[in-house]
């Protein structure tokens, strides 16, 4: 399945202010770049960071003050997804966990699945252990906490969602995630272009540890799962923010676009589904 | 039903201490005090205070450095309980409730029933309203929330609870409190002897209005409904602590006794009961 | 001091609700009420509840779907405060308090004086005690935290403010009250009418209770001293908020006025001051 | 400087358990193995893991119910201090960070930052930018928060404690490490072996990037810098903790050395300082 997708940012920068830019999509097994193209207007230099394991893409821009400053990504990447068959994909234990995946069972910022444990044992821990369980978590979150905009702020964390029961789409992810980590599910945040998202955003949803790879999850279900193509992914949103920004600035614009491009031998569509998708 | 109920309290004061102790019991339609002795060794004047309606009898006592004090505590109870018909007893809508029962349900300092408002529509918005809906909060908290010794601390609060899923007396009485405000359902904490209590303590529970009284509930079921002898009733536990002390004191001995006093004409004893049972 | 000051309130009702009102001010020694004028629009019953000891004047009105609810009211209220001479003003140890002002040493929803006792001990544990205390307080709050529109929320309490440094009248009021609290002195919140205040709002600050009385203090320097008129007083905002309300309502409208009637006999004006004022 | 350092670590495993353990020293420019040894008895296998960068030297082992569980680790470890001149280390502008320590700027679980953003302004945000500026970070909290054992829990975090005002070295170092952030300052906590600290126990401090690299800071004063060897950095304690465990375990023994190694040619001793040190 191929996507055509990419954003538009435009910012006004009254001193000299640093961005730090999260937006290009990664590559991955089941992600491949086919284009790709970034335009910084003024033409200024950037510094990249690729991040090691997960290599997400960051880069630097120093922006002088008085600057008009637009930033223009646009990429066609090829989703080659992973299916796995829901029905026998298990929770690995702690004894035989790849060591690198013992990160994502440590709290976070927003993700404080040490103060979780109880609710997560409580309201998940009799339930059948595998990617039925972390379905099953995400069905929860879907029917008890509210979707609504303007609800919850950059401090809100899963802890607060827990109770508050109202957010969006990263807190939704927050929340997953935690209770995941409570359970022993190594869980991380992923931030990324989703299909039919209205209005279009960047968007937020996690992947679990399970059965020997990253499996993708989206409590929200705001968009189809295998229409979601990776910008990075990291302990919660505090390590993939879009746009981490130091100075004195004022955002214009931001337009995020993404397209299916339909290919004549494939019948696959993005669509909400039940299957186990993996874009690791 | 009578009961013979009391406690004894010593502790070594190191230097001028103000001690406000709350362990006397009122009197109510209920709740008649047939005889009562307070001893306070050495024989040191007290300040009585009894708060306004609720008639809660503190009483203050100054201490000099250097005192060994002893506190002896002692009351024959006659319990007139109110039972109602738990089937028929309706919540009561704000256009109806009394104007004085509104501070019942605002949010205080350990039942944050602000934050709990999502939490608790999500859990017993759809439940039939009435005494039912606030057993189903008892029963909720004695399902999910673990009654261990040690676990939370005097900063413990509902949100806390809601969450960690794990605490005592106090911390289950202030998460039901919590939900029934949310529900507006005015509620509040009544700090009392129990009987069959094991080990023998000063317990915390809560009432709820409903149906135009105050009923008492316990979502701990550690001791009979009927067998709970108020002390006081406040917003929670910072109103109705058996005591607030000022100086460096160490306490050496709390013993807290109760007897349920047989009456050959009476069928009535202690016991776990689903009746709804009033002592307001 | 003579001053004329009220509030229109206008509601848009989609259904049957109700609402507490908290708008009217209430008679103590030095605040005596002239004339006053309450005009509920339609015409609707209200229930009124005066509070024991402080006597807020809480009233009720029950509202019909479709209603357009228009509240006007309006008051000449004579303020004689009571001047202290603020070297002397004492705090008042626990063994010498009015056994009733303990209820303002416990900690609120809003002013958690139990977690703040540590640092209120290390900020101002050092101080020389009295008057003076409770203005270092307020100017260390004047100092440290920003005032400043729609940064704090209905649920931001003094634990938050002690650290975020940003809030709104409130948010002062609370911080101070947990922090005299934590000292051991006794202090409430006031919601009032506020000379001067730009643009015109409901007011919030607080009382400590000192050297016998009830003194009056504001963190936030907004508005003379002497230009407060009290509405009611509380343990935090909980308790004052000037509506409470059930139902699915529209506020179109909040105007609140003050105005300052000069006398030809006095001197007095309303102006920011550090003398000792009490209107209690 | 040499030093001989270690542990031994007793376990009663009760059931299969699963130990990350976080006990082994790391190899910088500054700190070199000299000799090292790792005893488990019974001999199990272990799964290592070295993080990337940092290079902290994880370790898992499976542990079948039944067994006693020891550990026995040594090493001896020589020390090529960096010493900077404090009063010409400045801070590093976004604009200049290598990119790969932005992470450590991001709020992490123990310490919120973000939440701590308007306190660190207000407290340090006048002041000399600069090595003095972590320095004053440091007396701050050194004179402000008091250093109890059992005072703080494993909750407890950068937050809690900027108001608490009490907790042991892991909250010293989160307050520290989050007020840095705030102040758009990288840093990161550091878990390691400290010379004469008593009673002997693993330690947690800080380092902070400043002048182009890192330099370590301990608020708690409780160790020589030059006499802290670093075990593992990370965003806070959750990424280094010295043991984590899954299963039924219980801990018998925890017995942490350490000696310094006197060399003839050498005149540096372990000592509080207030050079510059750095250990990356």
């Amino acid at each position: 399945m191929k996507f055509k997708l990419g954003c538009t940012l435009n910012y006004n920068v009254e001193s000299l202010s640093t961005f730090v830019f999260n937006i290009r999509v990664v590559e991955t097994d089941c992600q491949k770049i086919l284009t790709e193209q970034l335009i910084i207007d003024p033409d200024i230099r950037i510094d990249e960071y690729v991040t090691p394991i997960v290599e997400n893409r960051y880069f630097r821009v120093n922006v002088p003050g008085g600057t008009n400053l637009n930033i223009f990504y646009q990429a066609t990447v090829e989703m080659n997804h992973f299916y796995g068959d829901a029905n026998t994909i298990a929770e690995v234990q702690p004894a035989d966990l790849p060591v690198e995946t013992f990160h994502y069972l440590y709290p976070s910022r927003y993700c404080e699945s040490d103060r979780l444990h109880q609710l997560a044992l409580s309201e998940f821990g009799e339930l059948t252990t595998g990617y039925s369980r972390v379905t099953a978590i995400c069905n929860w979150i879907y029917e008890k906490v509210i979707y609504e905009y303007g609800t919850s702020n950059p401090h809100t964390s899963a802890f607060d969602t827990a109770t508050e029961r109202i957010g969006v789409c990263r807190d939704f992810a927050h929340l997953a995630i935690a209770y995941c980590r409570a359970l022993n599910i190594p869980a991380r945040c992923v931030a990324g272009y989703a299909y039919g998202l209205n209005p279009p955003d960047f968007h937020a949803c996690f992947e679990a540890y399970l059965g020997g790879r990253w499996y993708l999850f989206d409590a929200t279900r705001l968009a189809p799962q295998n229409g979601i193509v990776r910008i990075g992914t990291g302990r919660d949103a505090s390590d993939v923010a879009f746009a981490t920004i130091f100075g004195d600035i004022l955002l214009n614009k931001m337009d995020i676009f993404m397209e299916h491009i339909p290919e004549g031998n494939s019948s696959e569509v993005p669509e909400l589904t039940t299957e186990a998708i993996s874009i690791s």
